[in-house]
């Protein structure tokens, strides 16, 4: 597989072509960025915590039958992907109140909820990734009713995964976020990457953060935080 | 019938009791407020107004087969209405981008929707009102999935009749604000107010406007949009 000319750099990715038309390569970047851009730092070692669960990650969702863009690791800091083309969503499923949403609704963080729930944000950083319903989709055209729903259906699926799969190392996984794209077949496939950045994990005992929280909220060393994810997941724990 | 005490004063209107336990009264006030109280007036002629055009929807709903709160017109500002509990969200329907819904979407205000949309807003001060899903309606426990697509529905049919009832006085209804109550017996019913305060309305030939944009946005008179539509509506054209 070849390396070709860059697509695309995003605040945590730059993606690039390969000489295969459906496969792109991907390699994660050291910054943490939050709250739009506003707060933006390097982070030595993110690229490969993120490299790193992301590909054990979506290993282990197609293990159990959740088909994604990923391929396979190519070093600490890539990976092939499927060349798909992202729909302007942000699909966020969340077990536990926190973050944007506890504000919004006024209700404490760490609340548990009755049954999981899935909200839209519209990928659009001029806008702020506003939360958008169901109604808005289809004003904006982004995304067809069946399509929301299979994203639905998915997100819900991926978080009785990951549920279990952060279960089994002693996490809560509070809530995360997924992209999805569409293939040149149109298949709707899960992209994007799921890392401590998308998601919020909690120690189960402690309550200890182990995500992008970390940085928004300066409550100490993010690398530490994806690091204990990475090594309880049983991933390299070498650090570079 | 006999106005009691007081139960409530809001931003528009003062609610009291009566001798008869399922009837309340209400007065009308001539205060205007925008932007969550920010911005706040005396306007001398709001309160007729908003009664008057209120108690001639209300009829026209109710003749449609569109039942609500609304009793009888009791004078120029006081209306009887059916005694509700509030359900804490606004339902918004809309046919024309405009407002809150531009902005967030990032679409040009008088763009046309092929159908229209529904929206609810958690009826919150202290937390300005924000745009809440089915899903956060659930978590909040304020509607159960059946009332929400019951609000859903008669949202729709109330836009249905009062499109037809602004069209043929050659205005254009762009949105508007419903709020839902339920009576003693469980009974889900239509309540609160339809005016130019909870609608926008739109000349269909110059676009002027004749809601509550007009003091939001700085524009003129709020009263003189308010009295066009009385008047077109056929009311009482009086200025006391």
């Amino acid at each position: 597989m070849e390396k070709r000319g860059m697509l695309y750099e995003g605040k945590a990715k730059r993606i690039y072509e390969t000489n295969e038309q459906d496969i792109l390569w991907i390699e994660y970047k050291d910054e943490a960025t939050a709250f739009n851009g506003e707060k933006k730092d390097t982070i030595i070692g993110k690229g490969r915590l993120n490299n790193e669960i992301t590909s054990i990650i979506f290993e282990r969702l197609r293990e159990k039958g959740i088909e994604n863009h990923w391929v396979k690791r190519l070093s600490e800091t890539e990976q092939l992907v499927k060349k798909v083309t992202i729909v302007p969503l942000e699909v966020v499923v969340r077990n536990i109140m926190a973050g944007s949403l506890a504000k919004r609704l006024g209700m404490d963080e760490g609340t548990v909820m009755d049954t999981p729930i899935v909200e839209f944000y519209y990928k659009n950083d001029d806008l702020g990734d506003p939360l958008v319903t169901e109604d808005h989709i289809q004003v904006l055209n982004i995304a067809t009713p069946g399509q929301l729903e299979n994203m639905r259906e998915m997100g819900l699926q991926v978080n009785e995964v990951l549920k279990e799969v952060f279960a089994t190392i002693n996490v809560r996984l509070v809530d995360f976020k997924l992209e999805f794209g569409m293939t040149n077949d149109g298949e709707l496939l899960l992209a994007d990457e799921v890392s401590p950045d998308t998601c919020r994990l909690w120690d189960k005992d402690t309550n200890q953060k182990f995500d992008k929280d970390v940085y928004r909220r300066n409550l100490g060393n993010l690398q530490d935080g994806y690091q204990e994810i990475l090594n309880r997941l049983g991933g390299s724990s070498c650090t570079k």
